[in-house]
């Protein structure tokens, strides 16, 4: 497949529309670039007030030039923005960027002329990049769409990064973080409004690029999963990691997104899902988006979390073993051979025992360093290295050092970084080709990013492609409605889920035959789709268990509803059920990833304990389980003090069910909300279920017939 | 009172032992050092090989010199060190500091010859700092009886920080990252193995140098908690924060921290606990004990929580927002009168709610900034401003910003911090005096422990000097003995605590009689002090609600217990008690900071659940009231969904209670564990109790008459 948008990131010819002889204005800085990092293509810029620009032919207008642009650069503003869209549109230019901003993120004016952009472009098969966007950058082809100062600030070197953002000012701070650690930087693209052509499309193009090998992102708003995901899996293919900051993670956050690049607001949990299940890894913030690139540029594959700490600072072994725990990293015990081996090479004052300290014994021996790496890294308990160097200055040896850890590197093929404290210890490790950090902390917390990241990446490689989202229908614009207990539970029924026994019941006797059947005490419980909090109500009988109890709960409990003026769906007489844990399970329907499933801890205090975990819908038994392994709760559903576990595999057999229901009602299920689910170890149950369906015409009946049914 | 330790850190005359001419070695460099920041005092360089040194008289011996110097650095090692001390102690010298390492963090024969310069010098009266110390250099008198190198790599400037560090290397980290942000720093001190001088001494004493406004500490054991409890009293009566790194929070950090300074484990939720009360705030690393140091040299009041956030990046609002919601910070709503304001001074498209995004029209109006930030700061509801710039460059008046930042600063009093991502732009903001940051994270975890630690000031202020510890007992020699059920509840009834009604019986007949006298289901518990664990072996009967099974449990019991051939301290028959919540308390005898108490969610699942609090008793209510409301389980003890909150000054009082009982038991209780605790709107009531003893030769006596009084 050929790579997408490729009139954007290589085109072969590019019209400036506003274009300036000035390199220091918007109009001029794009030519200024192409013309500096050899743009091979043609360059056209429109200005009717000039002949020439910086030495190129100008002309008046689109139309005047000589052949039809691949891509226009949209410099001018406003309504003039608009008409040199639908002008680009009506001449067949492939690709264009509107660099102006005040459109969809600014009222309502605004948002129109932006609509008007959108529809003259899609009418003429044009592919529209902004409003309100930086530009793109490719400094593989040359064709520097983009008028970002930092390329004067910090000159571009192309290398195997992809940087991919909403904001203008995002993918400039990355490009500076990685150019400041020596890193080439080869695309840097801001989308802004994403009118039209969106991060995820761009990610997919760059993921496609053989010379990229990191693709780092900014989202502010995710509307194509689907095109993401698409971009994850052509990633992978290629061994590329992807990490994303989506940004809008708090109520305040989203608020602030909308009114920058007019972005609507994803439920954050389920972003988290879905870039875990895709395998990109999600950070929080720009700086953390570069941290881990040096790492990831190695390609390195690092086999496990057991880490092994040099120093000669005794103190900084004590920090950076405290900051391991922090990061779930372990400090792996040498062998008796590898420590002898380090007894030969070490004062008699240094340890032996990880963290090595080889403390100022460094001094008088340079070559301390070069030597201890290699025993350990022959330690076959040994994963990742971190070399702190908080203490250094004249005597150290530092450039002897830096060689001795990157030929380290070079050898064992293990991960290995460096935590220098001073600019100067830094600058020869990271010109030697060592991943460098200001301190443990931040060190090892790049390597718990790299271990987790390729742990993910493994999981996939071995459990197959996870599925991708079907752009799901548009948002359900049906308002909801609540089932009563009665139909909820028999919509769970008629899906083969396990349920509590239970009769629904229209008069006296049969709750009582009902309670005769099942033989134990029950539960009464009036069923009405206006009342879906029962017990706040005293719909609620429980330990019912002799025909008197039972026959006064119906009748005081169609009575209540009736003084409520609420319909009654019958009265549900179920088993007193008890699990040994009460879980919760529950689904909904998301516009932009459709089912997403929760399940967790249940009971009465769900949302004040809040022990719940996030997947996306449908999904296997394994990524269930491997959620519910990380809550706090995962303990007790193993078996603690002589308990036996519940049944775990049942509980993630209904889970799936569950999520596979939303996921094929698509939309026509609001939610469903099952709590208490009974774990036991011989199975789990439904006691209480809610759902809320999209109200149809038929609903009323239909539900009501399903009710009957149970 | 005069300030302590004197001697070490302003003494009339300095002896060098093992003095070098040669600047660059151990020997030489304090002594040109000294000679180079103003030392006014007498240096006496002891080195038999020559005349002078660095131009200054040397003297073969300490005996030789012709006064007894008030401090000697004994730069020279092993035994020579150790017959150094022997020296100046003989000759009355007041203090000194031994630099060699090998001694107590090195093995036996090692630590004999530390515990030798101890037993010398506590004999002759002098104060002795290390061995394995870098020492100690004080810009303020001159007197740098340190080694460091970092005085070479990055120059002093006498200002108004201390830093006082177990380990060289953390005080040179904290000294380099505090002077490349153009801090001065006074005190630069290293204790090593702290044989003698610790950290918490050279904390009092620089806390009473009225030159120094903010103190700085790296521990990695604490065994002398009532002197650093003294050294926050002075440090908050003169407004000083202190800011400390207590290493080893994890077990490897344990293990290194012993090799490393010989430290010994302390309990980490005690130390947090103790640095908690005492208005010390805690940090994990080097890099974070300097990370809010610009803010506090400031002397801001940081009235609350409410920020506003200030850029030219939309996305970097976005990111600020969503970090402001992770370090716990609001963003103020502004008021009308403030955006009207705001409309006023920005262009259209910028944002006038906070966020404010000032947007591009930076480039065209540098006044921008300064227009805002006094508006802003108007508002009454903004009580901490972050100004993030991350793009910036040809056209941005830089200078200027950092001008009308630093003006709004002074004339605002209010906190204000920049996150600048280029280099040049921290400077500009650094050198005008206003606290920037890398990035928005790192500056809102600035202004959060900012808040935090002043709003734990004031309330220590409140509320009056919290309890400094008495120096407690060394480690309770005695070995535990686990008292039985019976004689815990006893020594519970004994102290006034609320226990659940309950008799010790001997025979079947009394265990009936209680039954019937309590009037009610009762638990039978065979009680045993070889049995802690009862459950476990069958040795708990619930529900019993007739004669026969009351009879039952009671002959089954005492069965069981024989054939285990354990003693029978009697029977518990005891109410059945259900609270609204199971809570636990337990307290413990810890040889450092004394009674520690445990207060939070109890039940059978303690352990897995782990939602405690931590606290140093004695302590009051308000103190447990403030932890429990840190716990998850806080809303549920307020009450839920229609639940009454359970009586949380009852469960208070009764934790104080337990408290008491362990700190005036002085070591004779090692540990006390409640659980349940049942808690209700009504009341507390202990269920289960298990007590352990240190034991004495009366202690089975003793405790079988307790049990029999219940």
């Amino acid at each position: 497949m050929t790579a997408p948008l490729q009139s954007l990131l290589s085109p072969r010819s590019i019209a400036v529309i506003g274009a300036s002889d000035n390199i220091h204005k918007i109009g001029g800085r794009p030519i200024h670039y192409m013309k500096t990092h050899g743009y091979a293509g043609t360059l056209y810029p429109v200005n009717p007030q000039r002949d020439t620009i910086q030495g190129l032919r100008a002309y008046p207008t689109l139309d005047a030039l000589p052949q039809v642009p691949e891509l226009a650069i949209i410099i001018v503003a406003g309504e003039a923005a608009v008409q040199a869209v639908r002008d680009c549109a009506r001449l067949g230019v492939a690709a264009a960027i509107v660099i102006a901003s005040g459109f969809g993120e600014a009222g309502a004016e605004g948002r129109r002329q932006q609509d008007e952009m959108v529809r003259a472009a899609r009418a003429g098969g044009l592919r529209l990049v902004g409003p309100n966007s930086q530009g793109l950058a490719n400094f593989g082809s040359g064709a520097i769409a983009s008028f970002s100062t930092m390329f004067i600030e910090v000159p571009p070197h192309d290398g195997p990064v992809a940087v991919v953002s909403q904001s203008g000012g995002v993918a400039a701070m990355v490009y500076g973080l990685l150019r400041g650690q020596g890193i080439g930087v080869r695309h840097m693209h801001a989308t802004g409004n994403q009118a039209d052509v969106t991060v995820s499309e761009l990610a997919l193009a760059v993921a496609h690029d053989p010379g990229v090998r990191l693709v780092l992102l900014y989202l502010e708003s995710l509307t194509d999963p689907e095109v993401l995901a698409e971009a994850a899996r052509v990633a992978r293919a290629r061994n590329v990691p992807v990490v994303a900051v989506k940004a809008g993670r708090s109520q305040d956050g989203q608020r602030a997104a909308a009114s920058h690049t007019g972005a609507i607001a994803n439920e954050d949990r389920a972003v988290d899902a879905f870039l875990a299940r895709h395998g990109i890894w999600r950070v929080d913030d720009a700086h953390a988006l570069a941290r881990c690139a040096p790492m990831y540029l190695r390609g390195w594959d690092a086999a496990g979390r057991r880490l092994v700490v040099v120093s000669n600072s005794g103190a900084s072994c004590v920090m950076a073993a405290d900051a391991a725990q922090t990061f779930g990293l372990t400090l792996a015990p040498l062998s008796e051979t590898t420590r002898a081996a380090l007894a030969e090479r070490l004062p008699g004052f240094a340890t032996t025992t990880n963290p090595v300290d080889v403390t100022a014994a460094l001094l008088s021996n340079s070559a301390l360093f070069g030597e201890v790496l290699p025993v350990v890294a022959r330690d076959p308990a040994a994963d990742l290295f971190l070399l702190d160097i908080p203490v250094s200055g004249m005597g150290y040896d530092v450039p002897r050092f830096a060689r001795d850890a990157a030929a380290f590197a070079d050898t064992s093929g293990k991960p290995i970084a460096v935590a220098a404290w001073q600019q100067p210890v830094a600058e020869a490790f990271r010109e030697a080709g060592v991943p460098t950090y200001a301190n443990g902390t931040e060190a090892l917390s790049a390597f718990s990013q790299l271990v987790s990241h390729q742990q993910r990446l493994r999981q996939i490689a071995a459990e197959g492609e996870p599925p991708v989202p079907a752009r799901p229908a548009p948002p359900v614009a049906a308002a909801g409605v609540t089932l009563s207990e009665a139909a909820s539970l028999a919509r769970l029924v008629a899906a083969g889920m396990p349920v509590v026994e239970h009769y629904v019941c229209h008069d006296v006797d049969a709750a009582v035959a009902a309670w005769q059947r099942i033989g134990a005490p029950v539960a009464v419980k009036a069923s009405s789709p206006q009342v879906p909090h029962k017990s706040e109500h005293g719909l609620v009988a429980l330990h019912c268990n002799d025909p008197e109890a039972v026959a006064s709960a119906f009748a005081a409990q169609t009575r209540t509803l009736r003084a409520m003026g609420a319909t009654c769906e019958g009265v549900v007489v179920a088993r007193m059920s008890r699990g040994q844990r009460e879980c919760m399970i529950g689904a909904h329907w998301d516009p932009v990833f459709g089912a997403v499933l929760v399940i967790g801890d249940g009971g009465k205090y769900v949302e004040v304990l809040r022990d719940t975990a996030v997947l996306l819908a449908p999904c296997g038994e394994a990524e269930v389980e491997r959620a519910l392994a990380g809550l706090r709760i995962a303990p007790l559903l193993r078996g603690v003090r002589n308990e036996p576990a519940v049944d775990i595999a049942a509980l993630c057999r209904l889970a799936v069910q569950v999520g596979e229901l939303v996921h094929e009602a698509s939309g026509s299920i609001h939610s469903i909300d099952l709590n208490p689910v009974m774990a036991s170890p011989d199975g789990v149950v439904v006691v209480d279920a809610l759902l809320e369906v999209a109200a149809t015409p038929h609903q009323g009946t239909a539900d009501r017939i399903a009710a009957d049914s149970a």
